[in-house]
């Protein structure tokens, strides 16, 4: 790759990449900012100090705002396809994060949507070059891709049981308790009871309704299992292909563990600069 | 199959089958009005949308119910064998989702088991041709019928542990606690302690009473593993069968492990080239 | 074994035996009288029933504390060695299942201690031949007992945690939180939440005491993962276990699936005699 | 190892070690003495006891103090590295054991902190040899730092998830309820839904609230099958690792699979007829 140091290259090097000092200089710091920043939203809508301190609130997120407004254009500047990355998961986020301040000039209230520049925290992974973190998060992500259906298939289902459970509920409770007097609400029940929350907001009164409850919880207890069961085989599956993807160069059979020098079918010698992690 | 366009077979190819554009958009079009349907019973339980739009709610209602029935007859005359369908799981959750309207002329308030008819969404898989969705349900429902025994078992211990932990909570508790005042309430409380819902409707009071709930807590904590590593293993065990998608050439039969060399069924060589994967 | 028919022997046939029709309804009419003993129990600890009906629980109870004292009587004569059957857990669990009754007219209120009958229901497993739920109860007392070390030491772990974070949020919530006036009440509510019960009669009430309870519950959401990942592991070596018992006659390999007819590694036919269930 | 009898060696030997009677019975006593100090600091924070008997717990808590602290000295006497011996875990809890009572004569009510001793019974693994708990331990804490870095990543996921539905329940149910006042607080809220806790201190009121609280609670349901399945797939391989204790004779290394036929480390050829199981 050619290096002229123009400025739109340079600064394409500080801000996308992070190979160089100064990129990663400049990612730890826009971190910090992100951090900060999303801190700030929230303690603003904490009453007490919402109401000593609306002023500093005000510059601070403006102050923020600019930053992160300079970035962004900076960002646009220096890509060299500005459609594709504004129009890209991390650049729409990145718009996101400071479209509510100039938003909140016409319309009161919206500056608590700015919380959602915690998402820009994802660069994380890019930024710390945690091969391992960003290893493992491949094992999840496609455990759970790989059990999609499954999972899909248990909500459709679940969907179905905790409707189901709050029409009887709201037979049976209903008359008499204010937390079944509908349908939709007696469903919120079932969902707070079926997934072992249990916020006791609306507790069954009556002996039938809580026999009832008590089926539905021990039903609960057994339908956690499917999803964790799912999961698990499929992690379990997904570690068992991970450990396996040397082959001995003599016998060509695969298995090996991680820390193996040695084939452990035909002795030979392990190909060494092959690497595993 | 001879194909003679009698209104008949016309009928049931667009009612029970799915692969024609007419049985498809029919089946769309089913299930839209059911989710309504079924919307509108939750939505007419709510008082106050009860008390203002009573009227559009019952006829609304007879809509539907009209609707359904002209469905029901067309199924049972198209259908082969009408009496096979009515009695068939299906066929009887058909006539439940519209049974009430009519029973509501002579008993009121029996409209809100139209909530049934949330069961019908279970022809989905059928409709969508989700091939890979009915997969994923049958892995699911083969490992829970793998362990349903050990279920059963652990389901048996489990009610014997919560009526003697109810018991021995009614004598330390229950004098001064009414939340404790009768042994099946109190057995209300193991479950919902067990399980870990933990409404808070009834808690222990006494410091005895505490300590022993902590100990049921943590023991709940441990019993949750359980259910959990049946199903985990059971369904490890399938997926392990499942990825195995080789047919012996000589019987056809799958199922066979990676490792294998022979049909496991009739002995012959299995193809050793085949991608097992 | 030589077969006279004397009462002791005959007894003996009826009441431990279940191969005879005799002894078979002995057992079912037995369950159904401690089923039937248990329910009474327990309604009588209900107060609006027990003032009512005082008079026909007194009476229902005695009638059934006779049957069994005849029957645990019977059951010491007929048994080879009284002794080592009056010493056996089924033994000491008849016993206490009478005991209560007679204590009652010494003691007042000792009848809810009745309720242990149930216990007893777990001569079911014996009765009704059940052998599949009792080898599905072997291989989870099997797969629970190769992971009682693990688990104690997982509790030794917990409870430890337990008493720290009580400790800590004694301090924290304290002085203005009557919830946590004490370690030891504070200590019930780390269990409560740790445990992810969360009854929700004690809650952190300053900023700092919702931090810490905030960092407490993931902690509880990821320890949960620990039981369940030891038992699943245990159940999934347990059921690798069983089905591997049976080894090809040719060349010795197993790990043969349950319906396996031919060796899958040499083809040679398996022995078929073999109960591999 | 020549042994001459000084105080110091004696010392280190009844300390330190556990293979003499001498020094068994100074650690057994020692734990009861941890156990017992533990017990009377958290006694003491109950205000009903306190108030009684204040003089009774402030004699013994210095009883306790003044013997830990001889134990201490003796420890940093007899031990060859007493600045290593300090710095290391156990040295430092034991100082932190005996600090409290000392401060509590400078600042009152810092002798709560003395519940910290709980931590001196970690020292249970050496004193009983209880070598099997010991190897169970291990595997557990394997498995967790197998899967340090997917549970640090699910960590990272779930704290970001956790503020975005914080922010979403503010804005949904702040203005009317005053336990979604804030974004701390709702996230706190957020919290305690998601790990299926479920105080029930703070509970949606709007409907659409609660249907936004039934998706995230479902969602939970989900998600705890996450870490559960991470220490599953760990615990599991652990579990096949730790089943082959087959150790090599050449270089003596253990942990190969049940199939392996050469060493992994050396390549020298496995010992055939050991039982590995």
């Amino acid at each position: 790759m050619r290096k002229n140091n123009s400025l739109k290259e340079r600064l394409h090097e500080i801000i996308f990449e992070a190979d160089t000092k100064a990129g990663k200089l400049f990612d730890l710091v826009l971190l910090g900012l992100i951090l900060l920043s999303v801190v700030v939203v929230m303690l603003e809508t904490i009453p007490a100090l919402h109401e000593r301190y609306f002023e500093w609130f005000y510059a601070v997120e403006w102050f923020f705002t600019v930053i992160f407004t300079v970035e962004y254009v900076m960002r646009l500047y220096s890509v060299q396809s500005p459609v594709k990355y504004a129009r890209s998961p991390f650049g729409l986020i990145d718009l996101i994060s400071i479209l509510p301040t100039y938003l909140s000039i016409f319309v009161a209230g919206s500056q608590a949507l700015l919380v959602v520049r915690i998402l820009r925290l994802l660069r994380i992974f890019r930024i710390l070059r945690m091969g391992r973190f960003l290893w493992a998060g491949q094992v999840i992500s496609k455990a759970l891709q790989a059990s999609r259906h499954k999972i899909a298939v248990f909500m459709f289902f679940v969907t179905q049981l905790v409707i189901v459970i709050g029409a009887v509920m709201y037979f049976v409770e209903g008359p008499g308790n204010p937390g079944f007097s509908s349908i939709p609400q007696s469903i919120y029940w079932a969902v707070v009871t079926l997934t072992t929350v249990g916020f006791g907001d609306i507790t069954p009164q009556t002996p039938l309704g809580q026999f009832l409850a008590s089926l539905v919880m021990i039903m609960g207890y057994g339908i956690i299992a499917v999803p964790t069961g799912i999961v698990s085989a499929e992690m379990a599956a997904a570690h068992r292909r991970q450990i396996t993807t040397q082959a001995c160069r003599h016998c060509s059979l695969d298995g090996h563990d991680d820390d193996a020098v040695f084939c452990k079918y035909c002795g030979w010698k392990l190909n060494e600069d092959s690497d595993t992690t």
